[in-house]
């Protein structure tokens, strides 16, 4: 019967809630935060302008992250376990790398990072490749071209979530040509998030690796 | 140094090489084939023709299943361990889903079937929740609208990779609509691999099965 | 002969005139609105600025409410019959839902709210089903992957007018991915606007709810 | 309860059931005909090619019309009510005109064809817009530019269901031109359906018509 | 031989040259309007910016029309012969209309301006007809769905210059349905222009109306 | 009043009908060429395949020509007055010239070819550019990169309608590339037909050259 | 004056003349190649089917290769100097290697083939780069996600010419994937020509190689 | 070995490292341009603003180009040799033929511009083909329907690199249309860079023209 899922909502809502902030005004934000924050629910707010954040921590005790844009409300206390790596091809890919980085450390594993190490300098990457396969899921982050999951589930026999960005420019197509590369990869071991969506892949990435480690709290 | 990339290969070739058939000439094929029957690899060749199959076993003894067009060499023996679930929306998704399951099964998968439980009725689906929501990943299959991974990772909380297909006319433009519908999911846990790509979903839900139940032969 | 359609476009004043406000200039719009008010004619405008509202009001007596962005002279009076039901998939699609429930509302019918709904937690859609049911005609605006309209119309027998929303980011395409989802559904029962067109949907939708319980007047 | 659905399906089967035959098996097809014949459940299957009729009525008496593509078996007696419009632009949008209008009265309307009657000579439509503005509700099907839905909807004030078709070629990208027009009319009361979906505009049609007459068996 | 080439300038000269003004530096265009000043040729200036005109101006007496953005400087005498209809859809078309009309004016044509007679209330196209078909050569502007110029070539035989405009939003994409419903007109005579390209639609029809009524100077 | 609509028809039936052949069953096909050919009045066929001019010979005595796929059956006699150029990028896109001049030819005009001119080896082209510059309108037909029309409309100050055809491969989309091309040209007097619309052009092309030397019958 | 291009022409022909075969009638194909044939001059025919081939055969004495489609006749005599590298991703691009290979071949350069050295597996491309680095230009060729390029120009420093092939399924969309992924690489020294087009890279590489080691003839 | 991937760094730094400014951090900038000035290495950084170039140059002293956004650090000194053309269409697209230009002076070549030659007045361009052809290399840069780069390549034997430009309205979708045509130009030895890259284009121009000169410190 149906009855089960809202048992499975409760199981998993020790993982706490999430929330698109983008497009919500402040004050639905508000009352969003302060009805977790009431039933001591843990809250992971993405793409949270800064005004937002400004707004809502006078009213209640957020964290903000500028860079990943992440607005948060953690209360809950327990031990992140296994990890995950996150590699991205360029500088500019790094704030889509940080809202995944800290999704995944929001719901629970530990984050490799290991940032700026795209193919048109592929020597950056090979040196990395063995740390990076010792991790139980990578999530790899690339703009422009989009090669990176490609090359690096080339190398490593663990699963990659790609993440393509929006950079880039021209006949980029605000990410379509990134999001392109990455389905259509040769490689084994790729599945594949929205554009720009570090949320997604984060959420995932930690779904996987605390499969491998163990749920919270079993 | 690069080195260790071959050692990687080596342990890789314990899970068999994979061979995309569709586009190759026959005497190239049966040249692959032979080679890794020479190196007692097991061999997975996906989308082949029944013609290519009729022509490389006349050399070699593959097998070979028409829905899935999956031609393959097994002779490797190991217990195929821990379960993912494999999902359509409709029947016409079926020769996809059965290459994502034989995919998965060759890589040393057991494979929970669950065919036909699109969201124009939905709860064919809800009465096989509990089921789907025991085993280590999920594979959601759809064409049309391609609603259904959505749906299943709203109610589930483990990953679900999601393949769109081409089935569906019309402004469905060949699959590219499931696809959007799937990138641009609400839902928490899920991530997409290419239209049609059966043999992705199957081998990337085979990695994390496997991650959570161990390698093979550790 | 043609005269027959000056006569049924007297009969249609009976329900007013539609104005489209983005993009005409506040002299253009102080104008049409005041032939109208000379004519004892309604006069809905959508789309209407903030900057328009004030500009007109500073010569007739009209009405605005900001998130719908509705501008509307309505003088007539007669009773709201029938019912139309209007879901959304999330927070951020309210304000196409109110421009869909306004336009019914101005034009005779009553509106049921279903707000928040969406499939990526279907329990709470499931939950209204019922009430939604009973309604003449369904109104469902969904943005991002914009499933909500199949699943309603695959529970309910009644007719479902979708409206995909711009509301996403990345491979939404500014709505594009939603509205393929709606064209492509696999259930029974649904017919599509323009994305963001709420005023489509609430005319048609008051349309067939009008010819269920009766034209205004008859 | 989720159990109201159950009923729903119960009441909804008193219409029959509906099969998209293309892409699907013959022994599939089969076993479904036989299946609801058992059952005493009308059915009708859309797209169903000449070589599918062929194999099914070896087994089950079902009747196939060419032009609409649709296989039928229809046991149940009941009086069609009420009547609905159905317009085609030019004469090669027929097949997918048939397929709206056998669809509507399988399921209970009747129906006027109003075919050949596009824009580029308007008086021809011009002259049967009486007749068309005294049914319940109006199908609009055409191919290469898809002006016809709006000039309907401009003279008709009973809602229009707008079907494009893939009739046309060059920059009409198999219907996308046509699609397009429809969802930018600027008329009142339109809504589409996917391209050559003859079907889902004839049950949308048909529920909006029967909705106005009373339902079957009430 | 190639010389002839600069004889067919030099007789063009006589109609004046042609600037593109947007993305041009307010000193490179005083330095265009300066030489051909100093030359005693006319200048037509199209998407010129009030900017531009107000920094042109100090330096050299131009005329500017902030409607259609068009920047002039016209000595030559001669009256303008033979006239061209021009007709938009809506209002927000107006702009393009007027872009059209004043390069039509300034190349020596007279202009008959109908405008906001779309599709959607036909019959004030209708009843302006007999007045359109009495000029050399009519163009269509209009945006949305773009239907006018196929309504009007159906009714004129006149060669018809469609003009799609940006007018429009969701599935509009910037023009492009109501580009893609003139290029797939089922009615004879139409040829189009690029999106909101008013000045091309202006020069060819002027092309045309002065090759009737006989060219300037002859 | 709409009368005057029929008088018009009347008039252009001087010219005779059209019929686009292509999705029309020969039954039908052979219907409209005896209706026309009881009433005297002149019909054009395009897009017809040999299997439907075998078909309709058999009843009627139609002309037809293989490369341009027309199909006609002219009885009427006048002389066909003023030339327009016809100019083809390579071989590749003569039918769709043909398609073009036989269409002119058809009502009223003469057509002077000049085909494999395209701007890859421009000189051929320049050689040719007086005798073109003579005719009263040109009409550019080029596929792949489509520049064709846009660099005879530089040198030559006469109307040019512009036909993309689908010859190339790859990024050329069927027709896409030289669409584009010939809409976004620089040079003024250019108008567009969609794409292989042969028909178009002519008739267009023609409408204008019998407007400048007088209409038949006048 | 443009007298100078005809004898740059005479020049050309030096190296011979090019011809798209495909969409070329047989008669016209033998007219060419018989003309040529006349004049001494080589010809290189492109994407030629085997029947044009065996057609053109019975007349002039042509050679033709059944992998790269290239019908040819060469009869001058003169050394091949200077090396290009052609790299494959996978063997399915090898027809389009050929292509280009043969063209660089009849131009005059010596060819290196490194074929099947795809990005998903790395080590495999890495063993070669010394030996491509050696060569003057480096045409990489590639479908699906088309990462080689990119990588190989990231290595070498010297003129990658990058060729998108139609290999691949789903969201390839017949070779745009890979030919944005060319477009968008972030390594330096890339150049793309269109998807397949093998001849327009070999013909640049040629040109670019002969003018390193010197023109033929010099 | 890999190791001679470094060898080959090395050897490339003689030229000078490369930065895409755009959308880096300025800390970020200022501590990669620091990094090479201590390190003696010329670096160039495109599309840069002049925030960011007022930034840098408070610690570092830099040249900025405005209207090529290049903003440069150069220490080395070397003669630059061997001359390659580069040809705009219009004046919009000069910013981009700088960037070309300025990176190819960096890197090793002087640059013959020939700017304003675009083809809807080709007199101007054939008048300086004699002067271009004498170049090594070629560099057409075009927006609008970016014929120039075809037409060149058909009057010169010599490698042509094109670069389409955003500039352009309508149908051009932001240079879409001038990366289609010069994809699909007829004309031999065209290879094409992403939009509006200028940088691109003098990168591989560069490489070609020191691959003829002979390379820098050989
Ligand atoms: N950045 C994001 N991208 C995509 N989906 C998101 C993102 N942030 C939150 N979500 C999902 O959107 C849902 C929240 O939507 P809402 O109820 O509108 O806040 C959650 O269930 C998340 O799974
Ligand atoms: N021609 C059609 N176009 C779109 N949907 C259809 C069509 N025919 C049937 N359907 C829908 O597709 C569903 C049947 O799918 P299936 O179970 O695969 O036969 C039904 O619920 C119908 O609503
Ligand atoms: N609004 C416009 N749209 C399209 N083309 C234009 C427009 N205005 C001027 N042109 C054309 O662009 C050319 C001028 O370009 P330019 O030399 O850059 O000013 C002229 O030859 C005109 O044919
Ligand atoms: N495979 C090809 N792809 C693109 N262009 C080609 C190809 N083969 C020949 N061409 C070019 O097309 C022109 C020949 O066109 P045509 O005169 O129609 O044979 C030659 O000038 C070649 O540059
Ligand atoms: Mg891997
Ligand atoms: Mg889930
Ligand atoms: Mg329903
Ligand atoms: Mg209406
Ligand atoms: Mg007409
Ligand atoms: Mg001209
Ligand atoms: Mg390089
Ligand atoms: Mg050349």
């Amino acid at each position: 019967g149906y009855a089960k899922l809202d048992h499975h909502r409760k199981i998993r809502k020790g993982y706490g809630e999430v929330i698109l902030c983008e497009g919500k005004s402040t004050e639905h934000l508000i009352n969003i935060f302060k009805h977790f924050a009431d039933n001591e629910t843990d809250v992971l707010g993405t793409r949270a302008s800064k005004e937002q954040y400004e707004k809502v921590r006078e009213i209640i005790d957020v964290e903000y992250d500028e860079l990943s844009k992440i607005l948060k409300l953690k209360r809950s206390k327990y031990e992140n376990l296994g990890e995950i790596a996150i590699c991205t091809g360029g500088t500019s890919d790094i704030p889509v790398a940080e809202e995944a980085a800290q999704t995944a450390e929001f719901f629970g594993s530990k984050v490799l990072r290991i940032y700026d190490v795209g193919v048109a300098g592929i020597h950056r990457l090979i040196s990395k490749i063995d740390q990076i396969s010792r991790t139980n899921c990578i999530i790899a982050v690339a703009g422009m071209e989009g090669a990176l999951p490609g090359v690096i589930a080339g190398m490593v026999d663990k699963p990659v979530i790609a993440v393509p960005t929006s950079v880039g420019y021209g006949a980029n197509f605000k990410g379509v040509s990134s999001l392109l590369t990455m389905l259509n990869s040769c490689a084994e071991g790729i599945a594949v998030v929205n554009i720009d969506n570090g949320f997604g892949a984060g959420y995932i990435a930690n779904q996987i690796n605390r499969l491998v480690v163990g749920s919270i709290g079993k």
